[in-house]
């Protein structure tokens, strides 16, 4: 249990960072520390829940994963960590652990409240270093998870909206994300697709009412430039262009409603 | 004493950064590298100073500091070695640790000339990877500073003008950088306020002849959307806009004067 | 041989790496990952192939390089493992090696192909996490390259116009890639100019049809804004401006042509 993973929206041009491994390393200097993103956007608590979603199945039990997209610092926000499926999320009660939740069952959750294992100067504008950096460090090194405080059943979640819908038609989901290559991520997993998943041939993938054709293996089904949706590396279905970027197609997306159609024949 | 921070203006689109590493790992295997940003500003020393700076109360001691932002290399300056509160800084002597020296006392300064701990063929353009990597790394191993050069006493520092002046009226700086979150970090510490940090209802803070109110506590004591002046977290006075960026209601950060100044009555 | 090197296109946004390092940590907690790059341009399989050109002989024998930049992910595009120079690399059968494969000889190269060190499931576009990651992690562990699929004597290479020309007047090359002080990196090395390179006084570099001067030693020869050639740190030419970019000097650097010519008297 001495693995940490830090995901924030402090870039990487500033000390942000630096300063919170350098806590760690004072604390718990075996402890090995992996950047997952620092390039969350600012205040971009849905990024970052999608994030940690794909990132928690790959790593080790026990492995504490911290997150600080922290735009409520200063306020009245608690800091929760939890455990799910074995590994610890160390997060600001934000809504950033919605997707983790929603894809394993939260086996223990605790406000991080306990004072002792803070730094002894607390500020208003950095939790990153004072309280997630050696609450994180703690943690690797075998202090039990509560003794970081008072455990706890209640949790801010993102808005519901964000939750796949289910219809007699089939599925509708929306954008995430855009990632690197401009391949738009959607909230719709493979496992909502049902049975549907193991017949692609009797798909329709429409993104608002324009139809980019039936669920597809893999970019290279398409010729270059053309638009195709796929069930990503992470499980979720993508909207992409081979060799281009979807994103650059489209403007808000936001606003971009994504259907998995049941169409054809068959049972 | 086997942790390694890198601070550098090289990006990490490019090898160097993973160069320096290489050749760390294969003087000092067991040593720990931490990138603290490879994204100063190319040729940024003032930038570098004020990362060195915010970086170093947080490391443990031993910790040897690397900055390579260094528009000299292949002229004759030199490279120093300073010992300041327990850590080491292995820097160009180009001013990028004069913050870090108005902060804590230099114990011990070298200049790093004794070839025998570079690499056997020193290049004139990357002493990232032929000096400051190797040297680095034997002074993580155990290897005395004494060793890599003669003591100096003579050392080059920014200019002036980078010093805050403290005024009758109150304190006059300027704007080190903008962070990621377009919040202006200035050179006024905390403690160049002297009483005041303690009495902030009394405090007008100005940018050039621009009122922005007193100094506030948090983000959060605004509305969104607004300018404010904080302490931020490493002690400096920042300029910010609450979920928003100061730095782009603004063109040159260079030349704006930032005060502090005392107002209303009190003692 | 438990250094693993990454080099990738996936940016540092999205959590692509981390899982790559997830699974790393899984199978081989011991193994130290050094992050080389991972914005190489989408798909740049040249960029990717000189920054692993430039890093090899910077790292301890039985290093492993990994490089994820695989546009052919999901057709049939072989995966390959070559020991170079007592190194390792784990790449995609696309050209990427061409670079390392000219500076050193190959010493084995096999076809990775046995599934048994795969992850369980291998889709069909991560193949970094279901291949790469696994497989690295096992080699770093102690797995003989041998065991990961049969020898093979073929291999992509990139096109033959990216080999340097020799002429009777000199040498002919071409831009790799601008580095982040848009300096441009070409692909002609120091020994492509044989004796020349002891007599730059005799040189004359031109790029396209413009002289730019002789080849200089250091960036400090010319006055700040002036352009010139000189051997990078790697051993490459590279077209500078002195304390400014070239790279913003010109359009599209793929077509520029590079020449280094013997000029004036003497033998």
């Amino acid at each position: 249990m001495n693995l940490i993973t830090l995901t924030t929206d402090f870039g990487t041009a500033d000390a942000y960072v630096a300063i919170m491994k350098g806590v760690i390393a004072g604390v718990a200097p075996k402890a090995r520390v992996i950047d997952v993103t620092h390039d969350v956007p600012p205040y971009g608590i849905r990024d970052a829940a999608h994030v940690l979603r794909c990132l928690r199945p790959w790593y080790p039990s026990g492995t504490v994963h911290v997150c600080v997209v922290d735009p409520g610092v200063g306020t009245d926000r608690r800091i929760l960590l939890a455990r799910c499926a074995g590994s610890f999320f160390l997060v600001p009660d934000n809504g950033v652990i919605t997707f983790v939740h929603r894809d394993a069952p939260i086996e223990a959750l605790h406000v991080v409240e306990n004072r002792q294992y803070f730094l002894s100067a607390v500020s208003r504008t950095f939790h990153g270093r004072d309280i997630f950096a050696p609450v994180a460090a703690r943690l690797a090194s075998g202090v039990k998870p509560e003794s970081f405080g008072r455990a706890t059943d209640r949790l801010e979640l993102l808005p519901e909206e964000w939750n796949v819908v289910l219809t007699r038609e089939g599925v509708a989901g929306r954008v995430i994300r855009a990632d690197r290559f401009g391949s738009l991520i959607t909230n719709i997993h493979a496992k909502d697709l049902g049975p549907l998943i193991h017949r692609p041939q009797q798909t329709e993938v429409r993104v608002n009412d324009a139809s980019i054709g039936p669920l597809r293996a893999t970019y290279a089904d398409i010729p270059p430039g053309e638009m195709l949706a796929l069930i990503g590396s992470s499980g979720f279905l993508e909207v992409a262009v081979n060799r281009g970027s979807a994103a650059a197609r489209f403007g808000d997306l936001e606003t971009l409603r994504i259907r998995v159609l049941r169409v054809g024949g068959g049972d």
